[in-house]
């Protein structure tokens, strides 16, 4: 029996907490008249205009973690970001979308400008800022809209702006991703609440560009950032749209404590409750931005099981799901199971006997053996098609090696995608 | 100045190689029907029909060597051939495309089986038949093809025969790649000549499916191992289609030693003679192999220099040119430099500056500067656009740690592609 319920909410959900988002005219060249246009029509949203500036804030300074890109080459907000949270403090997040603010001669000095303008707006430290930004790399960050953006803002923070917060840190994304999921800490009702963007330059290790979690939750920040890489560890880690890492990669968490239970500062048994509620949020969330994956028309899922240990098998489920020609196999339906083969045989993973794979496909249209033994099976076409044209589809991995299981999330490879990524910038 | 010269020829360029290539009927169900349309043609290419069996044969005994597929799901020949080449001896290869022959219970047996028809033919020892497959993964190979195939080919061999050989062995391949080449060892004209197949699941290591190399050079067998590793290393290791490395992947020689130079049997002035011209065909064969990779529009080159070492060069080369993002950018002439930066950064490479990385695009179009000491530049778009929209592109990445060079070879990402993965099989 699970200890946590997914509630309807969001980033907001949890106690202490509001957001909004607006359309502040970062990505158009056309900030002076974004601005004017808020102006005429007394509001904040652009007509027809993507919201692109997110503003999240407590009304208490909170207990603060962040896990961020591995990529050598990284955005300069993520460097202001480290620097507010080395004591472990935040209070709000200010995240724009439209340009990655990466890459660029003053990008230092701008994520220290967003941050300090919302600071600013809000009454707070600029320390106490959480500094965010995703979209196109190498193009200098206008800073214009952002302060109109923030101004506006600041009035409009509310517990219903969630979704709108969550709407702006969009991208190529087609749906946006909140979710909310309660659990019960030593007789407390403690909320967490997040959202999140996907959807291309998504590869394992921090499998999101960006990702912001709230909760009512008392619980130190070591123990926020220890919770929050062993949750990350199996849901953000474990997804691939395409095999490439973002410079801008954020997954941040503030504790506002007003759920009141006795403060988590060790891996106690409320530790792994708040763990487990987390853990579950994470692993829904890396489906939906699988699903969401840049043209992607289906989610896949990789179960491994009987790898000689864990490692094995999440180095052979992320292989299997990183392969270009599985994806591609999967969009047309093709029940090719040399390619899953393959891709287990190049993964790198230790596999003892090649000849003891089996492999299946499962979806809600059934479930069928396609290898047994390490060899191709002759199987019903026509019922392997059924299966495959469901939207999502389990790809089941079983070897004879040991115990190990892992599971790894991705999507298929389309013409969208290529259509998406062939011209990106405009 | 090269030492070498490319000329006009393939496989059978060398002195004692034969070839030839038909349409058994491998791929087809229709086997039977092929045999007796072969018989009632008189002819043993059936109309219309895509050739799949290649014959290439020496009129004696030839050293030998080959170097395999890394992954660890391979196909059974590869274990015939390995067997076979035991001794470092071989005499003649036999090979089909429409059937990988991997993943199958009697593969083995099969391969053995295949490898022994062709010997029999050709009235030769069958421990000195190299036998390669390539095609479906996990489906039985049919043997009556092949049986009715080698009947035919055993008595078309020839010189001129050997381009069907180069055809006989594409599968996606849009164009057939073969090649020859002429050196001068010891006062001796040595030639080399080839064939070799794309277009799919190619990857770092071995970048091919299959490439079989003959040469009249007198040649021991250790040296004609250590010769292919040196230049597949800067060559077949270099390329990527789309990172899936296959099965059944066989870069195999044979030399028979018609050209009355000495001996090679150490790493002298003529072995570097020779692995040089080997070397300069290896790399126009790479470059081949990327233009036709599945669905291509585009041969991107990535050269890196200044980097720390090397090992760094030729990995971050790779990275970039495996890049999804960076490949739909190239289909799309779209000049995004962050897809490049980004694709540096998490290479692995050890990189002491990202602030210190150049980024230009060049092409028969000209060159332009993208990124300058890390970051983006505003550039004339236009110009960019009219360089990248030629179908030869490099990427030239500078970085300013060490005097590291290297060159990999990729392709562009594109509809096709995926057209042609989302239903492989049929």
């Amino acid at each position: 029996m699970n200890n946590y319920t997914f509630i309807n909410g969001g980033v907001t959900s949890p106690m202490g907490f509001t957001a909004n988002g607006v359309c502040a005219g970062v990505k158009a060249a056309t900030s002076a008249a974004i601005t004017k246009a808020i102006a005429a029509n007394d509001s904040p949203v652009i007509p027809n205009g993507k919201r692109d500036l997110a503003l999240i804030a407590c009304d208490r300074v909170c207990n603060a973690a962040a896990i961020f890109t591995k990529n050598l080459v990284k955005s300069d907000t993520i460097f202001v970001t480290q620097k507010h949270l080395q004591n472990g403090r935040a209070q709000a997040v200010i995240v724009n979308s439209g340009n990655a603010n990466a890459c660029n001669p003053d990008g230092y000095e701008k994520a220290e400008a967003m941050g300090r303008l919302a600071a600013d707006a809000l009454g707070i430290d600029e320390n106490d800022m959480i500094v965010a930004s995703t979209g196109v790399i190498g193009q200098p960050l206008p800073l214009a809209p952002i302060e109109s953006g923030v101004a506006a803002l600041k009035d409009i923070l509310s517990k219903e702006g969630g979704s709108n917060a969550a709407e702006a840190i969009m991208t190529t994304d087609t749906v946006k991703k909140e979710w909310a999921v309660q659990t019960v800490i030593g007789g407390k009702t403690v909320t967490i609440g997040g959202i999140a963007k996907g959807s291309g330059m998504i590869h394992i290790n921090m499998g999101t560009t960006l990702s912001f979690v709230t909760t009512d939750a008392a619980i130190s920040s070591e123990m926020l950032k220890a919770a929050l890489i062993e949750a990350a560890d199996v849901s953000y880690n474990m997804v691939s749209v395409d095999g490439d890492t973002s410079t801008n990669d954020t997954l941040a968490i503030l504790a506002s404590g007003y759920a009141g239970n006795t403060e988590i500062t060790e891996k106690n048994e409320d530790y792994y409750i708040f763990l487990e509620a987390l853990t579950a949020a994470f692993k829904a969330v890396a489906k939906k931005l699988a699903a969401d994956g840049e043209g992607a028309t289906k989610l896949l899922i990789c179960k491994v099981s009987g790898a000689k240990d864990e490692q094995a098998a999440k180095i052979i489920a992320k292989s299997v799901i990183c392969s270009s020609l599985v994806k591609a196999a999967m969009f047309g339906a093709d029940a090719n199971c040399g390619r899953v083969l393959c891709a287990i045989g190049y993964s790198g993973a230790q596999v003892d006997d090649v000849k003891k794979i089996d492999v299946s496909y499962s979806s809600a249209a059934g479930e069928i053996l396609v290898c047994q033994n390490g060899c191709g099976l002759a199987f019903d076409e026509d019922k392997a098609e059924k299966i495959l044209l469901e939207n999502e589809i389990t790809i089941i991995i079983t070897l004879a090696d040991g115990n190990g299981e892992a599971e790894a999330y991705g999507c298929d490879l389309t013409y969208d995608y290529v259509k998406i990524n062939g011209d990106y910038r405009t």
